[in-house]
């Protein structure tokens, strides 16, 4: 290889794929360091490509990412040169004088100053048998399918000179919507009832924002409860309470008379998996109706149900608009598609849809009519069916395990849909001594209690996720479990 | 065709993409009309797909659609059946008692109650001459290279069993990031700096959540300015505070003492264009610095620039973590992309990860590493340089259109930067009156003045976005507007 104006430039091997970035590093470090000199013409692309013993595009390449950076010009006739003016790196590249100063500050305000911790994640488990929750199972999913979709979305797109969209989300998309969840959810709705959001945790966060009057509104939550939930309404500024759930869900006898917004998980209580029998679901439509409340129906993971027939939602029962139904495709398709929806009763709708617009303007059209397709097409009625019985194994198997081996220890919560099953501590079991022990053994277990406000009461136990651990890895994790339970 | 139990079932011809709807619907009709009762065996999907000449795809999709709506069951043996619990439609069905409610209530907060509106977009223009603003040109766009980095990250993602992800977006694509921006605008940062959000929108949304206390926080924004970024404050429950602009930007010495954060676009003020200059550059930033303020540097266009070299960025003059620089990647790559991202003092870090996490979790995976593949690749430095180029030539001739034709009516405000330039209106030409029949005439120009708060004073005149219209778009609509001046 040349060198290029006397440098020696080293450029890796071709599968490594950093190339570029060993040719643009040099170059630039070169001219800052002076040897190349301002109005100094460079060599063609050409030129510099064999040189180097790169490709052309490459060459090219790093000359536009210099260009782009002020390091090089170009003028007709005179070639690619040297810029004159450099940007000032050495001023901005001298040690900046960081103050020392605290991760939070009195220029944030005294919510995100003293909450922000409340929504740090625990980082991404690196278990062997992890029973995480919430998270689906992607091997089944028909990855081939969704990519034909989104790439004709993709095209269709960049021929339609779309600037920006509608807040509530793309026609074709709330219509197929409307039609899935009115027949796989009895939900009445039709298009104009549903706004598409980014997943459900943006539904229940712009439902926050236009329900709430901060320091005014109380709102009752599950307890034990959904933490991203809870967060969303804190943030808002309403008055959190969080109401007590037993096997028939929310106690709705324990609701505070001045509860304006109830948000509740009826089809599969979180974390405890329980149903919320009919007599609660009726008591709680009519407290909403008695008082001028709004429920929140957050039916997270409902389409994979394992009995017969589901109880109506909320929403269907509902008859006086005072029920926001909220759905995510997280689970049935996959979390990183960033999708959900609400049914919105027809007073809320354009409050919601400004705060859509204020929030993020609106969701990828692209991604969005990708999902239409998929919906219309039948894929995500097809891919629910597989999935409800690759997920229905999956819980029998975890079932039959927890009854026969750790029934000294534990007793499944009854629940005939979802994504994970609870099961109550009996006696003396030390929930969070199994957790930590379990941890040592690379199987990641979670107890009730991390999902619970306040001390004492309600029940004790242990949630394992089915979504992220084959027949195979629950057997397994469960094994090791017994260990911890057998000391 | 044969009759299926005697239904005559009517198939549109292959082509028209109905043919699953019509199939479904009409079993499904059959079904609730009593016509095929529960308990009765279905054909196989082979001989229902003969019978009614629809490929078994689309058979066995009918059948997977209304088994997930639970009007048919399958069970090994029995094959596929009418289900005998059906959802109980005819309640569902009857019309239902929607009471007279108008579209807002006071079960919304004030806030949204009153202000929804604002946030109301105009329809899609359907106007033929269109100087919109804020609209890049995809048609050079490599759609082709996108394609093919975003199927890869899919392919990479669904393998990778990927749940819920990092809230402050991912490693790859805030290095990509931290990078690209250290070049391309001097703003001094690494990876950790950088919170990826969903499009510029979101980070002002975010921004606002994290910094305002609600009735109490006084934010100054530009008058002239960009409306969502006042929404989005307002929405906080700021006390927004519009300040005025003049040819050196914000009138920094007009700004209230009380000012907890400042909102600016000092590259290319929006909507007038102008550059803020050096003086108010450091006008601004002592102040920020004597008073503990906060800056948000809005660059939203300021990539397609057409000086020699832009003033440094607020952020790269600022040494007391006083300023969040905003960029998106609406304008550079395309807004359906809904990327853009802040970088970030490190005291307000931590509050903002919560904050997005609280919003929407985090945005699409996919698309983050589809845009840091993209970005690393090269071609967002070249996409850059190549619609500096065009977006430079179609300036060129409103520039020398405006100087040449409409001399007598409009002065352009010089700018070195964006996508848009406004020209202020001399005399008495009445702004409005030329709005409304440039319209009639399909030609789409946009007052200042609906940029502004309050009224009287400041500069009145016209905004031309050049995104959406190419040279000879420009040419001809300017020869129309021309007309609408002659009268």
């Amino acid at each position: 290889m040349e060198p290029v104006f006397g440098l020696p430039i080293n450029i890796p091997p071709r599968s490594s794929g950093e190339r570029l970035r060993a040719l643009h590093g040099q170059l630039r470090a070169a001219i800052l360091a002076g040897r190349l000199q301002p109005g100094l013409r460079l060599p063609s692309t050409r030129s510099l490509a064999d040189a180097c013993g790169v490709s052309r595009n490459t060459a090219m390449a790093a000359y536009d990412l210099l260009s782009s950076e002020g390091y090089l010009a170009s003028r007709p006739g005179a070639g690619t040169y040297v810029a004159n003016v450099l940007p000032d790196l050495t001023q901005r590249r001298a040690p900046r004088e960081r103050r020392q100063q605290p991760m939070s500050d009195r220029r944030l305000n005294a919510f995100w100053r003293d909450s922000a911790g409340m929504l740090d994640l625990p980082r991404p488990s690196a278990l062997q048998f992890d029973f995480r929750l919430g998270i689906p199972d992607v091997v089944h999913f028909p990855m081939d399918v969704w990519r034909r979709l989104s790439s004709r979305a993709l095209r269709a797109y960049s021929k339609a000179h779309l600037g920006y969209d509608f807040a509530h989300g793309r026609p074709v998309l709330r219509e197929a919507i409307a039609r899935y969840v009115s027949f796989s959810r009895a939900v009445a709705c039709q298009a104009d009832d549903i706004t598409v959001t980014a997943g459900a945790q943006q539904a229940f966060d712009l439902l926050a924002r236009i329900l709430v009057t901060p320091g005014r509104t109380v709102v009752a939550v599950e307890n034990p409860g959904y933490p991203p939930v809870r967060a969303a309404f804190a943030a808002a500024g309403a008055k959190v309470v969080a109401v007590p759930v037993d096997e028939e869900g929310l106690v709705v006898e324990r609701l505070p008379a001045n509860a304006a917004v109830v948000c509740v998980t009826p089809s599969h209580q979180f974390p405890l998996g329980s149903a919320m029998s009919a007599r609660r679901r009726a008591a709680l439509l009519e407290f909403a109706h008695a008082r001028g409340a709004v429920v929140i129906e957050d039916d997270y993971d409902a389409e994979f149900r394992f009995g017969e027939r589901p109880l109506d939602a909320l929403q269907t029962l509902d008859r006086t608009e005072s029920v926001f139904y909220v759905g995510t495709f997280s689970k049935s398709l996959f979390p990183a598609l960033r999708l959900g929806f609400a049914v919105v009763p027809a007073w809320a709708r354009r409050a919601l849809g400004a705060a859509k617009r204020c929030a993020d303007s609106h969701s990828s059209p692209i991604m969005q009519e990708a999902l239409a397709a998929f919906i219309t097409q039948g894929h995500l009625a097809r891919h629910v069916r597989r999935m409800r019985r690759v997920y229905g194994a999956r819980r029998e198997v975890l079932l039959s395990r927890l009854r026969e081996e750790f029934g000294r220890w534990l007793e499944p919560v009854p629940s005939v849909a979802g994504l994970h099953l609870a099961a109550q501590a009996l006696g003396s079991v030390d929930v969070a001594a199994v957790v930590e022990s379990a941890r040592e053994r690379e199987v990641g277990v979670y107890p009730v209690e991390r999902f619970r406000v306040g001390k004492g009461g309600g029940v004790s136990g242990l949630v394992f996720g089915y979504g992220a651990l084959d027949e195979a890895g629950i057997v397994a994790g469960l094994a090791r479990l017994r260990r911890v339970f057998g000391k």
